[in-house]
């Protein structure tokens, strides 16, 4: 049992309209069933014409980049300088929508392929159809990632093996049930032949051999199942744009109690952060569960659902400009309570209070 | 030229203080110098007695565990349901910091090695002094990463090659300069090694054979250079701890104008963005640049550092609690323009203006 990562030599340049099925079943003519092959998705890029043409130098060469990228961009994710991390059409989170200017003519930038899983089942066919070889193809690009440095290759299309292999449900030698173990084999893959292909060595091509679980009879999920949907994703901002959109909110925030209980715990924690901030003199008092049915009910507008009064009063003697100050610092307050997960609607003093303010939570 | 990927068979169980070097050299004889040695940490914490014990069930085992992650934990970096994403103190971003309860008994907690670099240097030098093999060691474990789906192997430690292999200043076939390109070979490397481990079936070690660039004759920089510092990651909090971070920010806005001077189009953006939210009536105008400095100079405590002047006049007519809320409207007014990057002075009006309220920007 082991594995062997072999090079595939002598496949050269490739041009558009080359038959990759071709040029690889020429240059390694001892494939075998149930090989891996691992493919530089620019050589497919290449071949199917994913080229534009560019200014070779010049600020209008960094225009057409922008437009270029532009184009390749369903959504920014983050950006840093020059740094533009984006999701592509495709849903791949990539530096640059993975545009690269690498091995290719200084007039041309090579874009992803248009649909990388097409590329590999068609390659697959091909090679099968064609050639009599019954492999799995993973079409790879090379990614940088959070938190670590370095970059590593990933798959962007695979076809004829599962692009995941699922530990979920197995049991170990101790008898405990693995829960969360989906291990993303075509990445793995892509990184070992990676090991071999090398970047400017014109090793496009890599071959997997002896590895379980290649292949499958039919093309399977696709790398297509490595796209995490945003919606689930835990960092699908960059943390600046995160900040600013957070930060943004609070000039819009809605006006309401929130859906549940205000913990009185929580509210001293906002009254506590804002204190700092706020005109010296301010006082902010949460009501307790007592006297609040009472004075609720002398506050103008008093929503049913709110579930906790906090009355403010500005510093005295007051005049018209402190009293907008004050305002500004209820606003602060209202923020910081919605940091917290606390909802709060900004309202009149009850009749007969001191206060010149208060907050419905 | 090809890389071989070979799996150590009957290694067994490893308990603490079991010789890991003996261990690997008893059980594959044929290692050779230039080998590159993946290692499971799993094996290397239980040998080092990186264990912990917990209550096999019940709710004192969530306590227990829970502790166990805090002290592991150098900071939290996004959180959802159960789920903790941390960073360890090693620096290394991970789920539940590394911590599994896999492959173990169900009364213990497996750790994270102390010092992974450390442990793989130790085990790399035992092999060269004590069985004469050259070799490089890499020390593994499972991560998973944003935007992808399923889990793949990475380098925990390293000892004996380049944790990065820099192509930065190779030219292509091309002519192109290869700019940024720094692959993290030893993630790549750990990742191949895992295809053929696997994760239940008591292959903790795998040897790559063939690999270029291992081995080197010290140590290297290990995989403490793959640590990206937190203040140079665009993804060091998760989405929703930033957002809330960003929300609470407008909390204790500082007071005082920006260091730049504010562009007008941006003012005019942020003055748009709250128009849905502030009360109907509400006007804020951006003063000219004619007009400014004699209003400027009407303003009690106008800064000399700022470059621009918004008006704020609230509906009318106007009584004391309408204030209030034109003071929270302002506030909402300065979130908006700090999200746009702008600073502001909340002050009084003019004299002689209309207005209720000025910004110094």
């Amino acid at each position: 049992m082991k594995l062997e990562i072999l090079p595939v030599l002598g496949i050269g340049h490739v041009s558009e309209g080359d038959d990759l099925a071709a040029l690889i079943a020429t240059a390694a003519p001892w494939l075998r069933d149930g090989d891996v092959l691992v493919v530089t998705s620019k050589i497919v890029s290449k071949a199917e014409g994913r080229l534009v043409d560019i200014p070779a130098d010049g600020p209008e060469r960094q225009v057409a980049r922008d437009e270029v990228l532009a184009a390749e961009t369903a959504r920014v994710v983050a950006s840093r300088g020059p740094t533009r991390i984006v999701q592509t059409h495709h849903g791949f989170v990539m530096a640059s929508a993975g545009i690269d200017a690498s091995n290719v003519d200084k007039t041309r930038l090579v874009l992803l392929p248009k649909d990388p899983d097409a590329s590999a089942r068609a390659l697959r066919a091909a090679l099968r159809d064609r050639y009599g070889r019954d492999v799995a193809v993973i079409i790879s690009d090379t990614m940088g990632r959070p938190w670590r440095n370095g970059l590593t290759d990933v798959a962007l299309g695979v076809a004829g093996m599962d692009p995941i292999r699922d530990h979920r449900g197995e049991t170990d030698p101790y008898g405990n049930e693995l829960h969360v173990t989906q291990m993303a084999v075509v990445d793995e893959l892509a990184g070992a032949g990676e090991l071999i292909k090398g970047k400017i060595d014109q090793v496009p091509v890599a071959v997997v051999r002896g590895y379980l679980g290649a292949t499958r009879p039919d093309d399977g999920a696709g790398a297509a199942a490595l796209v995490r949907d945003a919606a689930q994703d835990l960092f699908s901002l960059g943390t600046a744009e995160a900040k600013t959109a957070g930060l943004a909110s609070g000039a819009t925030l809605p006006d309401g109690p929130g859906p549940a209980p205000a913990d009185p715990a929580a509210v001293r924690r906002a009254i506590e952060a804002v204190a700092g901030a706020v005109a010296p003199g301010t006082v902010f008092t949460l009501v307790d569960d007592e006297v609040r049915p009472g004075l609720a009910a002398a506050v103008p507008g008093w929503p049913e659902q709110a579930t906790a009064l906090v009355l403010g009063s500005p510093p005295t003697p007051v005049d018209p400009n402190d009293l907008v100050r004050f305002g500004a610092d209820m606003h602060r307050l209202r923020i910081a309570l919605a940091a917290e997960g606390i909802g709060s609607l900004l309202l009149p003093p009850p009749a007969a209070s001191t206060a010149s303010a208060a907050l419905a939570l």
